[in-house]
């Protein structure tokens, strides 16, 4: 499999390759068996189970069920070695180009990525930070142009632009940022990566493995169901450092993305239109419910990156002076109260900056704004990736 | 002044009515001798001191070298008969009809209004509270169309409309609030509200005076200057519950109403626009800085006037029943543990209520959009108004 993947055992490789078949998308039982067994150990408790699947609790019995019946006719070496004459690669935790974004998605995590092209996924070593741009398949040509004009924006201020292949938003996307030299982009497929989806994209996905990658979280072959465009969904968010929707109806899939984004805490921008276009009625109410930051240019988006969004200028999780520049004063004394690792809360906050609640909560607006702390329950932390 | 005015005497109206002839609009020195010595004392005192001014301290001496030169050909009495003539009355702090939400401006407080129209002024007793909708002059055909269907709508819905009589959005949402049915809508004019001005919508600011009211706080013959028309933004944005930029450039006089709105803790909407058109930029920085909420429609509008919007529907400041109707949990758990009139601080919040400072904060974020609670300074109170 090459140098890269020094750090990962075969076996886990060819375990999570196979995984990738057997659960559907974002399962998070799949996940927590896995995290709790290892990938190699689930796929043996999975062989066992399956035989005497009567002898087990309920939840892990309903689980087997679900997943024994894809145990049949696996043959996760052929997947990797088929996979590789395409030119492709399978990225598993533990490989250096892994993105740590992921992390985030906790027991919906993917089991393995299936990438073409050679690009480095955004959010490994040594990659950049990304920014995806996602939006309706029902788009205007108002928000085309925006999506290209931001997508090669982006690009050429050097951020890999992320988006889901599909027509629309996500097209002229993907387009802006390869007519621009040299960031790349990156589509992630709701269906196997050897499988150019939709067809009439077929050419652009082409190029975008030439330029960028293209990332798929089920096998080979798979094909692309809504139930896997919408988990799909959540490897956009997670991927992207900021989710900016462009257009986006009421009912659009790019809502769900947005949603996901702000459930694992990304910064997400959204672009407003005219109140008369219904391609803008979801990006209207994410801007309305204070999920969305107004996003009008790609300067907007560069400042949602913030200071920290390429991992060259930060390499520090630690209170290094770097990690303060730039921030006001009260940003900085409530970022230089949080611990450098765990999250603390509010009043904790109050004690150790000596600030006033409502002193605390707007430098943490701000840090949040800039990407530099997120949220978890009633803690805040540092972002350190 | 007939029987609406028993509150205040006749002295004291006419020393207001001198003041808005002596101070220019907003100048808090001016604000602060009367609310100090009271119109009539201050005005007393400003005749004695014009004739020492040397005796006084350096700052009084400015005072009276900008007050003391328009002592001269002072007729209130004229003023008043005059303006009566046209139909026009005068109000003063104590009248019923004024505006409690006047006080906000602080020091900047007017000294008088001088009122045409048989419409009652927003804030004042028996008065529902009202929308300001603002915006340039340099509109497009889309900020137009919107400023007028928002007029209409709010209007329709029995809310009185206020801009401030200019070209483009103002006029459009006068227009709007004109073909409705009753609520009326009221202009805030930078000069007296003798001079219908601009002179291209004389005719339509005839019709708000038959249909609504005009209001200004300078003198009768007064020019509409331009340090005026960014004084008359004040009260624009003060006797508005809800504050609505439609349109406006980065340079926009709409922007320094939404900044007085912003200063004095009225919610803002922006409507948002294409981000092609530079008319929508001054909007869409609201939008951005989370300076203003995101409206898209005449519903919009209403959930951020909030059901205390109107003055009958919210009798009692206390903690009615009434007043927790409507509201998520948490922020009726906050709003509880708000003193009936009096501030508190978060801190002190978090120890009535209970809730976690993250809680508070939350629940304070949701009253505040509802228009239910105030912030000055480190504390939050109810808005009772």
């Amino acid at each position: 499999m090459g140098e890269v993947h020094l750090r990962v055992g075969d076996d886990e490789r060819l375990a999570r390759a196979a995984w990738s078949r057997i659960s559907e998308p974002g399962d998070p039982q799949a996940g927590t068996t896995i995290s709790v067994l290892g990938a190699v150990g689930a796929l043996r408790w999975l062989e066992s189970s399956a035989r005497h699947p009567d002898r087990l609790p309920r939840r892990q019995q309903a689980c087997v069920e679900r997943w024994a019946p894809r145990l049949e006719g696996l043959e996760p070496e052929r997947d990797l070695e088929r996979f590789a004459k395409l030119g492709g690669r399978v990225i598993v935790p533990g490989d250096p180009e892994w993105p740590v974004g992921l992390a985030d998605l906790g027991a919906a995590v993917p089991h393995a990525l299936w990438v073409r092209g050679a690009h480095q996924l955004p959010g490994g070593e040594n990659a950049r930070s990304a920014v995806a741009i996602v939006g309706s398949r029902a788009s205007t040509r108002y928000g085309e142009g925006v999506a290209r004009e931001f997508g090669f924006g982006l690009a050429e201020e050097g951020f890999p632009v992320i988006s889901g292949g599909a027509y629309g938003i996500d097209a002229a996307a993907h387009r802006g940022a390869l007519a621009a030299s040299g960031a790349g982009t990156i589509a992630v497929l709701a269906g196997g990566a050897d499988r150019l989806y939709p067809a009439g994209n077929e050419e652009m996905l082409r190029r975008v493995i030439e330029e960028g990658a293209i990332v798929a979280e089920l096998g080979p072959g798979s094909a692309p169901t809504r139930h896997r465009f919408l988990a799909r969904n959540r490897l956009i968010a997670a991927l992207g450092t900021v989710v900016v929707v462009v257009e986006a109806g009421h009912r659009s899939g790019a809502l769900s993305t947005a949603n996901h984004a702000v459930e694992i805490m990304r910064t997400i921008g959204a672009v407003p239109g005219p109140i008369t276009s219904v391609a803008s009625g979801g990006c209207h109410r994410l801007l309305r419910e204070q999920k969305a930051v107004c996003v009008t240019s790609t300067q907007d988006i560069l400042e949602l990156v913030g200071p920290i969004g390429s991992v060259e200028e930060a390499p520090e999780p630690a209170c290094a002076p770097g990690l303060l520049d730039g921030l006001e004063p009260l940003a900085s004394q409530v970022f230089d109260a949080l611990p450098a690792r765990a999250g603390a809360e509010v009043t904790s906050l109050v004690r150790t900056s000596g600030l006033s609640a409502t002193e605390v909560l707007h430098g943490l607006a701000t840090l949040h704004t800039l990407g530099r702390v997120r949220r978890v329950g009633e803690r805040w932390a540092r972002v350190t990736s």
